[in-house]
């Protein structure tokens, strides 16, 4: 059985007889680059060619971006992917994973019959990493996921801690993979990425994305980065010669050279998160995390999503995650007026509730 | 160590110098259809949205096109996605295999550790497959893989043969997986696929494609047709939630729809295909199959890739498939200025080797 996702609109439809004002999924809300869409309508005669199978360009440009040897690049269909990708590397290993985190790791990750131990992060830690997570880590295991900023919850790993975490992990030979999708829409990402350890640290795997930062979630284009060659290689080794697109390439080269397109994303998001943790505060939630492009709340009052849904409003109830239960959600950051709804309609709800 | 694969454009541009006119890789040299290339000029505002995880209206498309139920299909990024699947699938199983056939089958399998028996086809039956087939499909395999008609030899094999290997897989508990990728180009295309014997038989598995009939390598679309639901099920547990592209999506939809587009690619093809057989023949090579959109021939000239590629033309050297040699080659159909050109290219060659 999969773990639900957001994003369903067809279920939403058919619940409640509208479209909805999606904020399930967390993508980047001013869609994509006008450098993308320009470079995909020029491109159609191109997209009849398979793919390079060597993705030497696209590895390239994803070098240059990243300031990473393009030998260090493996890219996928998505992030996903390639988290399926390293679930066959992985295949009957045990692997350790927070409770709450992305679900397609474990989903991934059973599937290919992996022991699974659940780190459960603490709602009087707001759901942070804390080093409790270090003396889990033990000789036992073949690897650890984490990711930074995490999903659902939006919160980051102290860096420090992070340093010690891989450490950790190359004392006791485990894989570190550490998916690093919405580092791009946090305030400072360098400070919390590991992109600089891969030189280092040969047990490292990096996980990225065009998907969520240039809005590339319909096309499909993720990537793995990592030092050792030997894991790289094996991680390659688990799937076919032409998983990303001609498209999804196009479309991620063009984003990354399109740095205003970028820039304007940040600014927006880096304003609207301010603005909306305060507005959701105000209007009765309690907000939790939301370091990158979505808001994790808490709230009492039942029913909330459905109610929202009532409303003409998607958004992700986080309640089946493992580590939570019933009354928490996440908000993606969308355009101001959208979010501007979004309040209207929570407080709608909640002034209602205190009656 | 991954096989080689037609295409590789850029190294052909390293050895040779120059852009190839290519005919090494087996795609609807029309293009894609007219139709699509209109929907994805309009649809970019929907590329931003998450691919429907259930593939809803696709796999209505297919069903309708196929003239499946829906339920029966699986949708995957292209068909190397679902052999991939299919390997994880069967991991560590038995696995018999045709050589010479489509060499991603191999390189998926041998990824999963699974254990491949070879039934060779022999030259002497222009390498068709026979009935010596059915005394290999033994209790102790899991698995069967053909490819019909077969990559790289264009052969098909008899209707009634196929019957009585499906017949034989199910009496031994072998699944028997079908690649009718390019089925579509055939004359009778009908007479050579198995999918009406999906009500009837849940140990069968096709493999079909949007690559090749309508053009969409570069976009990446493929389905499997199950109709057992335990197998189905396994299948599509090996994947991410989002395999396919919105934009593939698209694409594939509207190019079903084109009947006109697919009537017209039949047609070219089936000239080309005849007046190329004969061409080829007369210039002094030996075609010994092509009932797609594709020859396989022989030559004992030497070196004769590597001429054809001094003179600007890519073409698949079969060399070093299992169970052929130097001198075995694959050349795709493609507009018949283009297919001029290619006959032209070996005039000289064999004139030469003549003198």
């Amino acid at each position: 059985m999969r773990p639900a996702h957001g994003g369903d609109r067809i279920a939403f439809y058919e619940t409640f007889g509208k479209e909805p004002l999606d904020f399930s999924v967390n993508i980047n809300p001013m869609g994509m680059s006008p450098k993308a869409l320009e470079t995909l309508g020029k491109a159609t005669d191109r997209w009849v060619c398979y793919p390079d199978t060597r993705y030497r360009r696209l590895r390239r440009a994803v070098a240059d971006f990243y300031r990473i040897p393009a030998e260090f690049i493996l890219p996928g269909n998505g992030a996903s992917d390639l988290i399926w990708r390293a679930a066959a590397m992985l295949r009957g290993g045990r692997v350790l994973l927070t409770a709450p985190t992305f679900s397609e790791y474990e989903c991934a990750l059973s599937a290919f019959g992996c022991g699974i131990r659940r780190h459960f992060l603490k709602p009087e830690d707001r759901f942070a990493l804390t080093d409790r997570i270090l003396e889990e880590i033990t000789p036992d295991l073949d690897a650890l996921f984490l990711c930074n900023p995490n999903n659902p919850t939006g919160r980051t790993a102290d860096p420090a801690l992070m340093a010690l975490v891989l450490e950790r992990c190359r004392e006791n030979q485990v894989i570190l993979w550490v998916d690093e999708c919405f580092n791009g829409f946090l305030e400072e990402p360098e400070d919390h990425s590991l992109t600089d350890k891969l030189f280092e640290y040969d047990n490292l795997v990096i996980l990225q994305a065009a998907t969520k930062l240039c809005a590339l979630a319909g096309l499909r284009l993720g990537y793995v980065f990592c030092g050792g060659e030997r894991l790289r290689e094996a991680l390659a080794g688990y799937g076919q010669s032409w998983p990303v697109s001609v498209v999804a390439q196009e479309a991620g080269i063009a984003s990354m050279e399109d740095k205003d397109y970028l820039s304007r994303s940040r600014a927006l998001i880096a304003g609207e998160r301010e603005r909306m943790w305060k507005a959701l505060e105000s209007a009765g939630l309690e907000v939790l995390g939301g370091e990158a492009n979505y808001l994790f709340f808490w709230t009492s009052v039942p029913s909330f999503g459905h109610r929202m849904g009532q409303m003409g409003i998607l958004l992700r109830d986080c309640g089946s995650y493992p580590g939570l239960r019933s009354g928490y959600y996440r908000m993606a950051l969308r355009m101001p007026r959208d979010n501007d709804c979004f309040c209207g309609a929570v407080k709608r709800i909640t002034d209602r509730t205190a009656e």
